[in-house]
């Protein structure tokens, strides 16, 4: 009888936290949304896929992949993983459906892979067969392996022609190796969803050049996608205590990394040589200070009219969801959403088949969190 | 007896006031700074041009033109000046010296000028001969004058053709007149420094057209520069609720006010088709919300060797100098500036002679304010 009280005080405090989150509209500049929490437990959650049945594989930094339902029910840990190097920023990272996975059933996935003199950033693909991965290959291997937590990327992008991109940081402790086309340090290879290298990559022909190469001179790339439009591949990428970039990531150009950027050694002083360069591409756009940027999307649903073609980009550090009014090449405007109203470090931005943005937060009990427009 | 104590306590209380704006080193993303006052007991003033001796012009919107000493001394109005209309935002504008002026002497300032009908926006210049101008000319009056106190525009920038710009707003009840061409409401003009029209404008031609025209569908321009290396005008709008557009104002060009804009209503609701139409620019970044943009200009200088290139804009509602650093036609980046360490509304900002900024602040209280280096 004691107990009776005390049981109806908690029901009461988990109304009262759980409520605001759902339920309150907040009023931005383009469209008036909400927050639902589709779902929450997930270890520092990475990245997010949709399955055809409306349902979700989420990657668990720890070194876990699982299945969320459509309705938010967070399946037990898949089983079938390679061997994982979970540490710092390692672990298992970027997953992605294939573009025909209704009839090859292939998902590829980002990890941290333990090996000789160290670790790297590994892509692999399997498939899902109940709920283990079978018929697992590794496709590529980010070579070398250095002895670092930091700066793994990952994202994997699948451009329209049958290959795939994958962003590859500088490991952090090696960032001169971004200027040097024989690693894959610093780098955004394009690669044949079955590791093959596509004939028309641009250092194919360049002796002492790792044929993947697809653009250099990056730093550390936690987001990217392909414009709904052009085709081409944007990026996000993390600069040094400032000067994160959102890039256009051409063939065979060089994105100046460590030479020019707009960031600062930790405790101040210049790093490289300035702001620009010849022969060294400049950004589209910059932060400073940073908002320490990872995933990023392009919007192209219905659900947000005035939000068609902006792309979106998660901030960690800025507990933000920037909105970026993007014309052809120019960023005109920003808008930076949630710092308030949510608060959390957000890892990724994806939009779901229904129109709808999906956010993963960057926490212990990280959540995947929806927003739905107010009205 | 008794009074002493009283004056010591002004005297501090006076010492403690000028102070910290004096000392108070401010590190910015490029640069560390030092503010310092001037001059103070201006009314709202609104241009400033540099003499060739390092005194400085102001303008005072109320009616006024004063010339400050080198040192902050602020001298009786000049005499001589053309009847002005002075309410609302409408007053003495806008100064400039001709590029020529050791030789010519030839001062040009912009003002409200009632008249038949109400008032518009008109530009005159005289020249200084002790504390009055004489030689005066009226060498451009905006048609049609309406009944209305707001939206005069207005700055004067020389071309380096040996022609000027001048900046007209759309009256904010007529804006419907920004479209047409029969008229100068939200209109940028071009014009010969004795008034006369340029052979070369776009509308010359143009049946029903007004020759000065140059650019048109603009709603309210109180920052204009011309770009240093292209020689392209640049300028600063205010938006409606929203929507301070930059712009680079070319030749019989349509910048969409009231068809196209990024504001809203005030207190809410859309204004005309959207963002985008065929034949109607948009502009090359914008502020949502709005910071009432008002002066603009680029910065050349030596003393500020991380600032080359950028683009300063005043803003009045923001209190807030914005920091746009800009790279072809495209803003790669945004600062905003002094709005905890001044917290002023700010007319202008003009780079001196000395490679300093110096700002005019909006109050009846009026400051010219110089930027140094703090080091």
């Amino acid at each position: 009888m004691k107990l009776r009280p005390l049981i109806s005080a908690c029901t009461l405090l988990a109304i009262s936290v759980c409520t605001p989150l759902a339920a309150k509209t907040i009023d931005t500049e383009r469209a008036k949304i909400e927050l639902e929490t589709v779902a929450e437990g997930l270890k520092n959650p990475w990245g997010l896929a949709f399955l055809p049945d409306g349902a979700m594989l989420v990657t668990e930094r720890v070194g876990d992949m699982r299945k969320v339902s459509a309705d938010g029910k967070v399946g037990e840990p898949i089983t079938g993983l390679p061997e994982i190097f979970s540490r710092g920023q390692g672990g298992l990272l970027d997953i992605a459906l294939d573009p025909d996975y209704e009839n090859n059933g292939w998902i590829y996935f980002s990890y941290s892979e333990p090996g000789d003199g160290g670790n790297s950033t590994a892509l692999a693909r399997a498939k899902l067969d109940g709920n283990a991965l079978v018929d697992l290959q590794r496709i590529f291997s980010q070579q070398p392996k250095v002895n670092s937590n930091n700066h793994f990327g990952s994202r994997i992008v699948f451009k329209d022609d049958g290959t795939l991109f994958l962003t590859l940081g500088d490991r952090y402790s090696h960032k001169d190796d971004a200027q040097t086309l024989d690693n894959h340090l610093g780098k955004v290879i394009r690669i044949n969803t079955d590791g093959s290298i596509p004939a028309d990559n641009p250092f194919v022909n360049t002796e002492g050049a790792l044929p993947e190469i697809w653009s250099y001179g990056h730093r550390n790339m936690q987001g990217a996608a392909v414009h709904p439009e052009t085709g081409e591949l944007w990026s996000g990428e993390h600069g040094a205590q400032g000067g994160d970039e959102l890039n256009i990531d051409r063939a065979g150009l060089n994105y100046g990394w460590p030479v020019i950027t707009y960031g600062e050694n930790y405790g101040g002083g210049k790093i490289g040589e300035g702001f620009k360069k010849d022969g060294m591409e400049t950004p589209v756009y910059y932060w400073l200070p940073s908002l320490a940027t990872a995933g990023l999307t392009f919007y192209t649903g219905d659900v947000f009219p005035d939000w068609q073609g902006d792309v979106f980009v998660a901030s960690l550090r800025a507990e933000t969801l920037a909105r970026l009014d993007v014309e052809g090449e120019r960023v005109l405007h920003e808008e930076r959403l949630l710092a308030d109203e949510l608060g959390e470090r957000l890892r990724h931005v994806v939009q779901g088949p229904d129109g709808y943005l999906y956010l993963l937060t960057d926490a212990s009990d990280g959540k995947i969190i929806r927003i739905t427009p107010a009205d």
